[in-house]
């Protein structure tokens, strides 16, 4: 985590040339003219995938926000990254999430490639959501990026992939020794051994220093969790990107990631954040992401205020309140709950309850420190409470949740979709109101018809931006019931999934 | 969380007598002989509930374990207790866990309660287990007053429980105002606010210091949220408690605790550690706790310890490796996670990673510091690691996970139950081969005949214990299929669901 000096160092300076231009995700292949169009709040026109082919016919559309910031701040990429095997590079040692094999990462320099028919090949699918905050900078960065360091760190653990009946051993550059999976005979869980049952007496199993051990075992670790590893690694590679271009660049802001990623047989969903993914199969909703937000991380916040207070300069209290306490409140009993409760209890008031809050607000309008409402994000490396030097950075955790989903079991039809959205969408429809449009929409293909199958998937996500959008009334945006539409930035992609049947053979 | 110097201060002492004498449940009503007869590591008896009686005809059967230890160390209390309105005290303020409005706890003192027909009655059902280790002192402390503790919390607050349409007012003595429940008009979801819908932007909201509210809001707090509040917090209680008489008392190791209170129509289950509680209600298995252990906890100990790194010594480090790391792998690449990470990833291995790991082993086997196979209990005030002054306690956690079912819902038939077991049960039973067998035993049972399902759900109770303990043959233990049976204590409750009916009018 950033210390406050690093970021004063790295404080952001209007004279800094920006990284990239705005823009919109390269497979539109819009013109500066029609980016300049897309950016109408007023109309909000929506975009959609037209000439260019997604991989699986993936579906594509978005939309502008209702005026909130003058552009869009959500980010989309959608790439075939080949895997190679290297030259050896055995320059790197230590461990920080900075010293790798290779510490920079050009994109020029990434797509090149060993062209040598002896090294084995794998792809990877990768579909990215990113969704801008406080500018547009960070999230344009993360979707030029963010699938090259899911690269690098697969590259890393390449040659055992490539072997799928390969444990990845525990030390590389060791031949693989037996060791025992599980203690040792004697120690079975019937507990006649007394050490080996004992639950909590110090010094049962010894101490760690002096001990020899009394059983010797070792964890199986499935190949399945290294591409996890590698995922969670690849986030924190690309928050450290950005914290280190922005020394030399304009990034602004932070952005949520939502990253799927096909390899081998399973789709990978990574979540850093409040956008989301379904899968949508044989009519069931599987929920693949879980949102990241000040509410829903309330306890570690708190658990992190709690051990280290400073963080909060004199201006926070860590724990929670109903509403903010006024000073006519000190000496009476107010609800309140710390890092371990989920329920609430009454304390008596004292005058640092006052200070503001944590975490505040419900539902979209939840803060942390008053100033941000997700909870794990890229970039804010230099976000700070308003008229403040408290950061925010410290509470705001890069690493994705993975969930694992095994495409290789069962039939797939035309119907079976995963869907990622931006919040924008999920704001205003439901999990159930997203997969009924889908079905709508969908039923009415020809499974047979490649070419209609290509531009329907694509339809289907101008539908669902459509939907959650709505039309412009006197009172505004209004979706179907007369509800009022989301006035948010909206980004869809719709992934069918009967179409990763075809990349199966993709480890040659 | 104990400072290690508070420890030192409280450092067990041999000389100190005990606080109370080792014992079974007071419901078995046993006498010193046949205390003494249960301790028979060889025969292992199961020693069932026999003339008393327990509220809903709760049923229970216990067994020692098999060499383990000395005493069998698990614990188990069933009660109904009754809440009645005290005369008022407003001598507290402050906030700490101790500064309750009565700081001690001497049962009887608890029990003499104003019998003033005036004032509300409100009564809780309550069973509690615990799992000791190290010692039965904890675990007998914990079952003689974990009951009062919650009955103290929910004391506070049960003016507010005798008016079930009464929201809890956020603070006492105030007259309830009315406060806008969400933002005010103009800050609507649409997003045409700019401030209102920023997502990350700094000073959105405004400054803690200077801000006007820009919208005024107040969580709506339910009546379940303050039992659950007050069941927290009652653990939390009973820990310190425990933590205090240890300057006096022996009391001697740690123990887990799993409570079910039932109250005003719905049961609250709480648990700190790895006994389990099912609900088996037509046919259908309700987990109704997750078991707190190394592994399951791994995160939050790393994240604590990559933190607070001096809690560790010089003896451990925070990462986990397969298995631990030998000096020859010094600068090998080796697999590792860290508290940020569910999959794994290669590390070049450094001096620093030969300390001993965290968290250790796998299963029933994993440790927290080579010591202690749970993560939540309460007690363990003492406990170092092994030759060493690494103290234990601050990374144990007393809070309890507390889930809520609506029992008010739905029929009720003789079949449906709650069970309650410590770990001994579960680690040779499954889940379902419980739900089976208590199916099994209730199956044949005339649910007109009310003496007889008294006797029954011990009897279920019961054979849930011998399929558990198994058979001694040649090789130890048996149970079905040859499987090895459990060494471990274990005691059963079995609650049946349909009496919990007659019991709705308990609020007069």
């Amino acid at each position: 985590m950033m210390s406050s000096s690093a970021e004063e160092n790295h404080a952001h300076r209007a004279d800094q040339p920006l990284r990239f231009q705005y823009c919109r995700p390269d497979f539109l292949a819009l013109s500066p003219d029609e980016v300049e169009c897309s950016t109408d709040h007023i109309s909000r026109p929506i975009l959609i995938l037209k000439d260019a082919k997604l991989p699986w016919a993936t579906g594509y559309a978005e939309v502008i926000n209702a005026g909130k910031s003058a552009l869009n701040e959500d980010q989309a990429c959608c790439e075939v990254v080949e895997l190679r095997k290297r030259p050896e590079d055995h320059s790197s040692s230590g461990y920080t999430p900075t010293s790798r094999r290779r510490s920079s990462l050009p994109s020029a320099d990434i797509l090149e490639t060993i062209d040598n028919p002896e090294h084995k090949e794998l792809n990877f699918h990768y579909w990215g959501l990113f969704d801008g905050h406080g500018g547009s900078g960070a999230a344009v960065f993360a979707s030029k990026f963010l699938h090259l360091h899911v690269e690098e760190q697969l590259q890393e653990v390449l040659e055992i992939l490539q072997n799928p009946s390969l444990q990845p051993p525990t030390c590389l550059g060791e031949e693989p020794t037996l060791h025992h999976l599980h203690p040792v005979a004697g120690c079975s869980q019937r507990g006649l051994s007394r050490a080996a049952s004992l639950r909590g007496a110090a010094g049962a199993p010894g101490s760690p220093n002096t001990m020899t051990p009394r059983f010797f075992m070792e964890k199986k670790i499935k190949q399945e969790s290294l591409v996890v590893g590698a995922i969670e690694n690849a986030f924190k590679e690309m928050d450290a990107h950005i914290g280190r271009e922005r020394g030399m660049y304009s990034i602004s802001g932070g952005c949520t990631a939502l990253v799927v990623i096909y390899l081998l047989g399973k789709l990978y969903v990574a979540n850093a954040g409040d956008s989301r993914a379904l899968i949508i199969r044989a009519g069931e909703i599987i929920t693949m992401s879980n949102p990241f937000t000040p509410e829903s991380e309330r306890q570690r916040l708190q658990f992190l205020a709690h051990l280290q207070p400073s963080l909060l300069g004199n201006d926070f209290t860590h724990l929670e309140f109903p509403r903010r306490v006024t000073k006519k409140e000190v000496g009476k009993r107010m609800l309140y709950r710390d890092f371990t409760m989920n329920g609430w209890a009454y304390k008596t008031v004292q005058e640092e309850d006052l200070k503001y809050p944590l975490i505040y607000g419900e539902g979209k309008k939840a803060r942390v420190l008053a100033t941000i409402g997700i909870s794990r994000c890229l970039g804010d490396h230099d976000l700070k409470v308003h008229d403040s030097d408290i950061s925010i950075k410290p509470f705001l955790s890069c690493s994705p949740e993975v969930k694992v989903y095994d495409l290789s079991q069962g039939e797939r039809s035309a119907d079976d979709v995963v869907v990622l959205a931006t919040d924008g969408l999920w704001d205003v429809l439901s999990n159930e109101e997203v997969a009924e449009a889908i079905a709508g929409f969908l039923g009415n293909c020809d499974p047979d018809d490649q070419h209609r199958q290509v531009d329907l998937y694509t339809m289907t996500a101008q539908d669902l931006v459509m939907r959650a959008r709505g039309v412009l009334k006197e009172r505004g945006w209004r979706i179907a019931g007369d509800r009022p539409g989301s006035g948010d930035d909206i980004s869809v992609f719709i992934i069918p999934l009967m179409h990763s049947s075809s990349n199966e053979a993709e480890a040659s």
